[in-house]
């Protein structure tokens, strides 16, 4: 149950109708990050950040940043799975799992990460670009995690739900999803 | 050392100006949160910021926005080291502690939160939206900590560096530091 006073809505789209501008921000990063062009498929960033979701034990965000991986890499859920569990053996690239082991560290700490991970990924064609969103996508589902659970939002169990709007995320984006939930928001009666 | 080819800038700023869109989102989510008006004051807010970038052990954010909060508080740098070492004995209101204690939850985990944490709040006046931002700040930082530090950004060891950049976004705020940063990047003879 959540800990404050939210809409009846998942996880972090109630938090973003609570607090708008605080949504608007959120999801210009997000939009950014996970589907502006960029040398990194929008398939291989969505799984750094469900990989990462996972790893903070964050239903929510594991499933549906899984469910939007899934689809962009050629509804493959299965190496979605694999990858949660052990991406050093998944069907996923070399360069993919040197950067894949850079978010973990960030995960974990900052600190962590070694000039060691970093040769691994530039050794594998990691270019600073890609380290540098590497490191900044697994910091903000650092954020993104604990906000979700933090305020003990609702997360669905029904995994279709998370196919259906990994379909809306990947047709139309971050920023678009925002701008449903917040004119929602505004014309609750229609 | 920085992981990757940064310019010779202090923490964030030189990701913000290796990263611009990236910058100016998260200056935008940093003015929200720190800047605009709020019934939690500005000093309390960047409190919790330097609090949770303590317990990440990100020296550069703990310091800066530390010393925010030291001028934002009247120039009291005797109380932000309190609240650093322990919050629950800190000369701060008892509303703030069961905030402080909130983000601290929020730090090491959003599930650790729970309804009693969330009760304490309350019974001291913390409205929903104190809650929600805390929760938020904290997050936010959490990102941010690892950010700076999951790059290998240089911080500086003098204090008086950060006392003069806690002036410049306490008079000006986070989204005109961006700017600044910027428009050096792009004239860099200047």
């Amino acid at each position: 149950m959540p800990h404050i006073d939210l809409q009846d809505l998942p996880g972090i789209r109630a938090l973003f109708a609570f607090r708008p501008e605080a949504g608007e921000a959120i999801s210009h990063l997000a939009q950014f990050l996970l589907f502006s062009p960029n040398s990194l498929s929008r398939g291989e960033r969505e799984l750094i950040g469900a990989y990462v979701s996972n790893a903070n034990d964050c239903f929510y965000c594991a499933t549906s940043h899984g469910a939007s991986a899934a689809r962009l890499l050629g509804d493959d859920e299965a190496v979605v799975e694999q990858v949660k569990c052990d991406f050093e053996t998944a069907g996923i690239s070399d360069k993919l799992k040197a950067l894949i082991n850079i978010a973990g560290k960030v995960q974990r700490s900052g600190k962590d990460v070694t000039t060691a991970d970093v040769e691994r990924a530039r050794r594998h064609g990691a270019t600073d670009i890609e380290i540098h969103d590497t490191v900044l996508i697994a910091a903000m589902f650092c954020m993104a995690n604990r906000y979700v659970d933090g305020l003990g939002t609702v997360a669905p169990v029904d995994l279709d739900s998370y196919r259906e709007r990994a379909k809306a995320v990947a047709d139309h984006g971050y920023m678009a999803i925002n701008q449903q939930i917040q004119s929602n928001q505004k014309a609750p009666a229609d």
